[in-house]
């Protein structure tokens, strides 16, 4: 149970016939309140989808009563046309929960440049069945959950409870173009607990800064992310900030490992570990060049502990380090030793899926793991047949 | 024929052991004078292989009597053993042909990580051979241009004669790893041009921003690319330096597009051009951003013209340019106008290995072209066995 586990909500995932293969592709997440308190973060990336464009409006109030979810189609570049598509869908909504549409957050994935009239047809005639299928139990949640998959192979879920009497759910899907500043990746994160929406904003983006914003699947950055939080109060506990962030910010990693364990034909999860740094930033920028580099992730998946190709990808960045003295580890075995050959490479035992590379910049004391995947076949495969 | 046209210059490639497949490997060319002015370019990555942090100190008086480079090893984190090694090559070299070591440019390439005493010792034991083998004839180019070889599959060459009396001649090798800044890329270039050093300087600069730093087939740069040119004025010909830096510019991105062409495990030669840019550093930063989508290179490479995936890329950078207004052409066909789907996707046509994606940002009337390639199982095979 995800989005429903929480208080003051109900779910619902149904066939609009969006995805030619006649799965749910519609959802709709509802907060019955009492109080309608809400924070969404969204791709940073300039080419934004209508319904980022959409929902940016939607926020800025902190009030959301209820959002709206479709895979099938991006709704991105798309134009004027596209736009309108998204303020007929939230309109739609509105109609049927007796709402308003300024209330309504809007998220589309799938094909960018696909919006035309009988996506937005399929979309606003199926959104009273979304309604009616809205339901507080278990099964909404996991409907909701199912239906905004794309190339996902399965629904990614959480749920954090505290002993305060609050809970929080999330559900989120993205499975490549996962990239910072959010990709591919709607998240839609529910909770109980009585705060206002300041409180919500601070919390998710401490939480999504550490998390979400880490994983680095293929260096794509998409046009259609959204992570949004909605509080209902039901609970009746105004939950403590700390802990709030604490639990939001584990829920949050929690379903960032799902992401990163279901990216298109991966076969290797790297945790890219770089400590000693001389600021979190460096770090941050360290382990990023590390996780684009194609060469490195192609070795990993060939079991190969090329650990030059680290280093070459380090090389590239103007983190403060000196390259000729930086540790190099690969799954526990020291390869490269301030700057000179370590440990033999063939201890490297790189067949286990997790794949840990911890990097020693010798310059201070901050740290960041960014989370990747391997360069594979499959990758290349699913990414060259994506549209047909 | 290559670095052996112009007069001046003899080269040779012998068999050093350093490759298991018992092909040349160690490359060695020398300027005869009556000149010996040398300019040369280096990988601007932080990690840089010791005959790199040796050649930059030879280059540094603009002279240069020979260049000796090996393929089976790049010398790179190495550590100060991997140092002596060059130094012990570049001594080697100016034994046998009763030089000064500092005028010896050294050049390595292979996997990082590799320089023992054994990578020495071949080597260092077979620079006589090499210097025994010299030759002004075709062959002796045609010997050096394999010797440098490691996944490229032929030797790449260039030649170009001006009908004032001088000519230039230029080998490279680079199969991968191919980005800004240079990238496993290693050129040597000669000219019997009467030019002074700081005129080469000037003009290997103007021709490389142009062609070799556009060339970014991965998106992963090197630590030992170097572009070395030498001239002999043995036509006793001075040439006017804006015909010499355009002939220069013309054979780089010949050899920059064999580069291109060769690239590990390719499908499709694909050409970004980004036009009606505010400044040309906008339509360089736009191209490359382009280059490095994995998911529009996978795309590219099923024939799939997936334009929601340029735009995807664009709109990370921070160029000046609407998003919403842009033009994206495909092999001739407008698949994207001003934002919006424009013609029919289906007209695109991907079949030939050459790729053309137009980019329109209407914002100015800068241009720049980046020289890719897409994502294809064959370069996971490769480099996820490179090391094996």
């Amino acid at each position: 149970m995800s989005v429903t586990r929480p208080g003051g909500f109900r779910a619902s995932g149904v066939v609009a016939a969006l995805k030619s293969t006649g799965a749910r592709d519609l959802a709709l997440v509802v907060n019955d309140g009492p109080r309608h308190s809400a924070a969404a973060v969204f791709t940073s990336n300039r080419a934004k989808a209508n319904p980022v464009i959409w929902s940016q409006q939607v926020i800025a109030d902190g009030r959301v009563e209820a959002i709206v979810l479709n895979s099938g189609g991006a709704n991105c570049f798309t134009g004027s046309f596209g736009f309108q598509t998204t303020h007929a869908t939230a309109e739609a909504v509105a109609g049927a929960l007796e709402i308003s549409a300024g209330d309504v957050l809007v998220c589309s994935t799938g094909l960018i440049g696909v919006g035309d009239q009988i996506f937005r047809d399929k979309i606003v005639d199926s959104v009273p069945a979304a309604a009616a299928a809205l339901s507080a139990a278990v099964e909404g949640g996991a409907d909701a959950a199912a239906a905004i998959m794309t190339t996902d192979s399965h629904p990614k879920e959480a749920v954090a409870v505290s002993p305060a009497g609050w809970s929080i759910g999330g559900m989120a899907k993205g499975a490549g173009m996962l990239a910072p500043g959010l990709a591919t990746m709607l998240v839609v994160i529910t909770t109980d607990a009585d705060l206002e929406s300041p409180v919500l904003d601070r919390a998710l983006r401490a939480a999504t800064r550490v998390t979400f914003d880490r994983v680095d699947s293929d260096g794509c950055m998409s046009t259609n992310d959204t992570v949004a939080l909605l509080a209902s109060g039901a609970s009746g506990v105004v939950a403590d900030e700390a802990e709030f962030t604490e639990a939001l910010t584990a829920l949050c990693l929690d379903l960032a490992l799902q992401l990163q364990a279901d990216a298109e034909g991966a076969s290797h999860d790297i945790a890219i570990e770089v400590v000693n740094a001389a600021t979190e930033d460096d770090a941050v920028v360290v382990g990023r060049s590390v996780s684009r580099s194609n060469l490195l992730k192609a070795a990993i998946f060939g079991n190969d502990p090329n650990w030059g190709r680290v280093l070459a990808a380090l090389g590239t960045t103007d983190a403060v380090f000196d390259p000729y003295l930086i540790d190099v580890s690969m799954n526990g075995v020291m390869v490269c030793r301030a700057g000179e050959p370590g440990d033999d490479r063939e201890l490297v035992d790189l067949t286990p899926r997790a794949c840990h590379i911890l990097i020693d910049l010798k310059s201070g004391d901050a740290a960041a793991t960014i989370y990747t995947n391997d360069l594979t076949h499959e990758y290349v495969h699913e990414n060259s047949a994506y549209a047909s």
